[in-house]
């Protein structure tokens, strides 16, 4: 590696064959020295899940020209764990996940295994983001995507950045024509009403698929649904403190100690 | 169900026929309502997770006697999603997670199966407790923890919540002579530093076992950690918007928009 250029791990949470990840790898291999370690399958919906209780396979993987890629039997959170310790045996300069195929905005940030994977680095004190683009489909367009990774990541790489710097974007799915450029948003307050579908299986046995809609119940200015729905990419720095410091004060209060 | 009594929904991570859930299930009882829809086996490590692309499986258990019970096939977080869409068919008055065998403190909330649960509930609106004793042991003693749980609970039933009320509240593994009561916190810096141990399978190829040891890098007074290290159950709210405002201040000016 060239001792010049800053090392960028990249993970993702569909897994390494997904076209999101390889557009993320052809946009940030412009910008840095980059190594891939990804889940071998796809991961969706696992949140922040850690894998305690099962070995962990890592083969080496020939994927991506001239870069050097791993496939991890883990999750996101495994493959960034993985790539310090087995991998680099030292800190990437940067963490870059995604990119995502679907939306990770709003609450959607904690269900999300592309931002656990930033936010494990993040713990670590490596600068690092998720990447969205707001099509699920598998054959979606990457073009503006990779534009706004060069556009996030550039700046990112001037430094100076603040400690435990991780961003979820999230990318509209709309023609560069169309794109307005970058948002520094807050997350918006929102939530999934699930409903259940009911069906019987062929031996007469209850199951259940779970579906729902994303109800934005964010009436103010400056959440990234509000970014999105302009043609902004939105850019929400993501907190690894969780502590409500306001609902802190007021059980100080109410409950006397 | 009597209708003067609160409707407490009661799940956890490690399993319906785990001993934590029924010391919950026993202290809860003597204050409301009960009911409990918990994961059909153990789920530890699985953060945030929800089901998408699985069917989920729910049947109604004989586990707690005079206790309307269900064990389900998904996650904790899809616990809470069924039981309030399948089977309560409207929101609990509180919903409790636990008690986890195994802490929970500090950064272990963001790959809690047991708080995923609790947070799920608090998106909804459903004010919201994670329990956990710091012992991972099966048979750990669950005596000091449910007169926890009775204290913690019988405070939220006094009402007046702030809104999304969410507790992080981690239990010590002490006797109760040497406990001394509830101390209200903010979450510690702390991090995992993990080790991968490796191995050969049978057949000669390689896989890795997670290890690590937890790292508390929080030397100011008012943490979670330092609470438990002297005797006391460590209370953290938890937040579920993760903006980071300060970093989002640096990026407005930093960034120049």
């Amino acid at each position: 590696m060239q001792s010049d250029r800053k090392v960028i791990l990249i993970t993702n949470d569909d897994g390494i064959t997904a076209p999101g990840i390889r557009a993320l790898v052809e946009a940030a291999s412009e910008l840095g020295e980059v190594i891939v370690v990804a889940p071998d399958s796809p991961q969706s919906g696992m949140g922040h899940a850690i894998t305690i209780g099962d070995p962990l396979r890592l083969d080496k993987v020939d994927m991506f020209e001239g870069i050097n890629s791993w496939q991890c039997s883990g999750t996101p959170a495994d493959c960034v764990k993985l790539a310090r310790d087995k991998i680099l045996h030292r800190k990437p300069d940067l963490c870059l996940s995604g990119i995502n195929h679907g939306a990770n905005y709003s609450i959607n940030v904690i269900y999300s295994g592309t931002m656990s994977a930033a936010m494990e680095a993040a713990i670590e004190g490596i600068p690092s983001v998720g990447f969205s683009l707001l099509d699920f489909k598998f054959n979606a367009d990457f073009t503006l995507s990779k534009v706004v990774v060069k556009d996030v990541v550039s700046r990112m790489l001037a430094g100076g950045l603040p400690p435990h710097f991780l961003l979820n974007v999230n990318i509209p799915n709309i023609k560069e024509v169309d794109y307005k450029g970058l948002k520094i948003c807050r997350q918006a307050y929102a939530k999934w009403a699930e409903e259940f579908e009911h069906r019987k299986d062929p031996r007469g046995k209850d199951y259940y698929w779970m579906t729902g809609k994303f109800i934005n119940m964010d009436i103010e200015s400056g959440s990234d649904v509000e970014a999105l729905d302009n043609g902004y990419t939105s850019v929400v720095p993501v907190r690894i403190d969780f502590t409500d410091t306001k609902t802190k004060d007021w059980l100080h209060d109410a409950w006397g100690f």
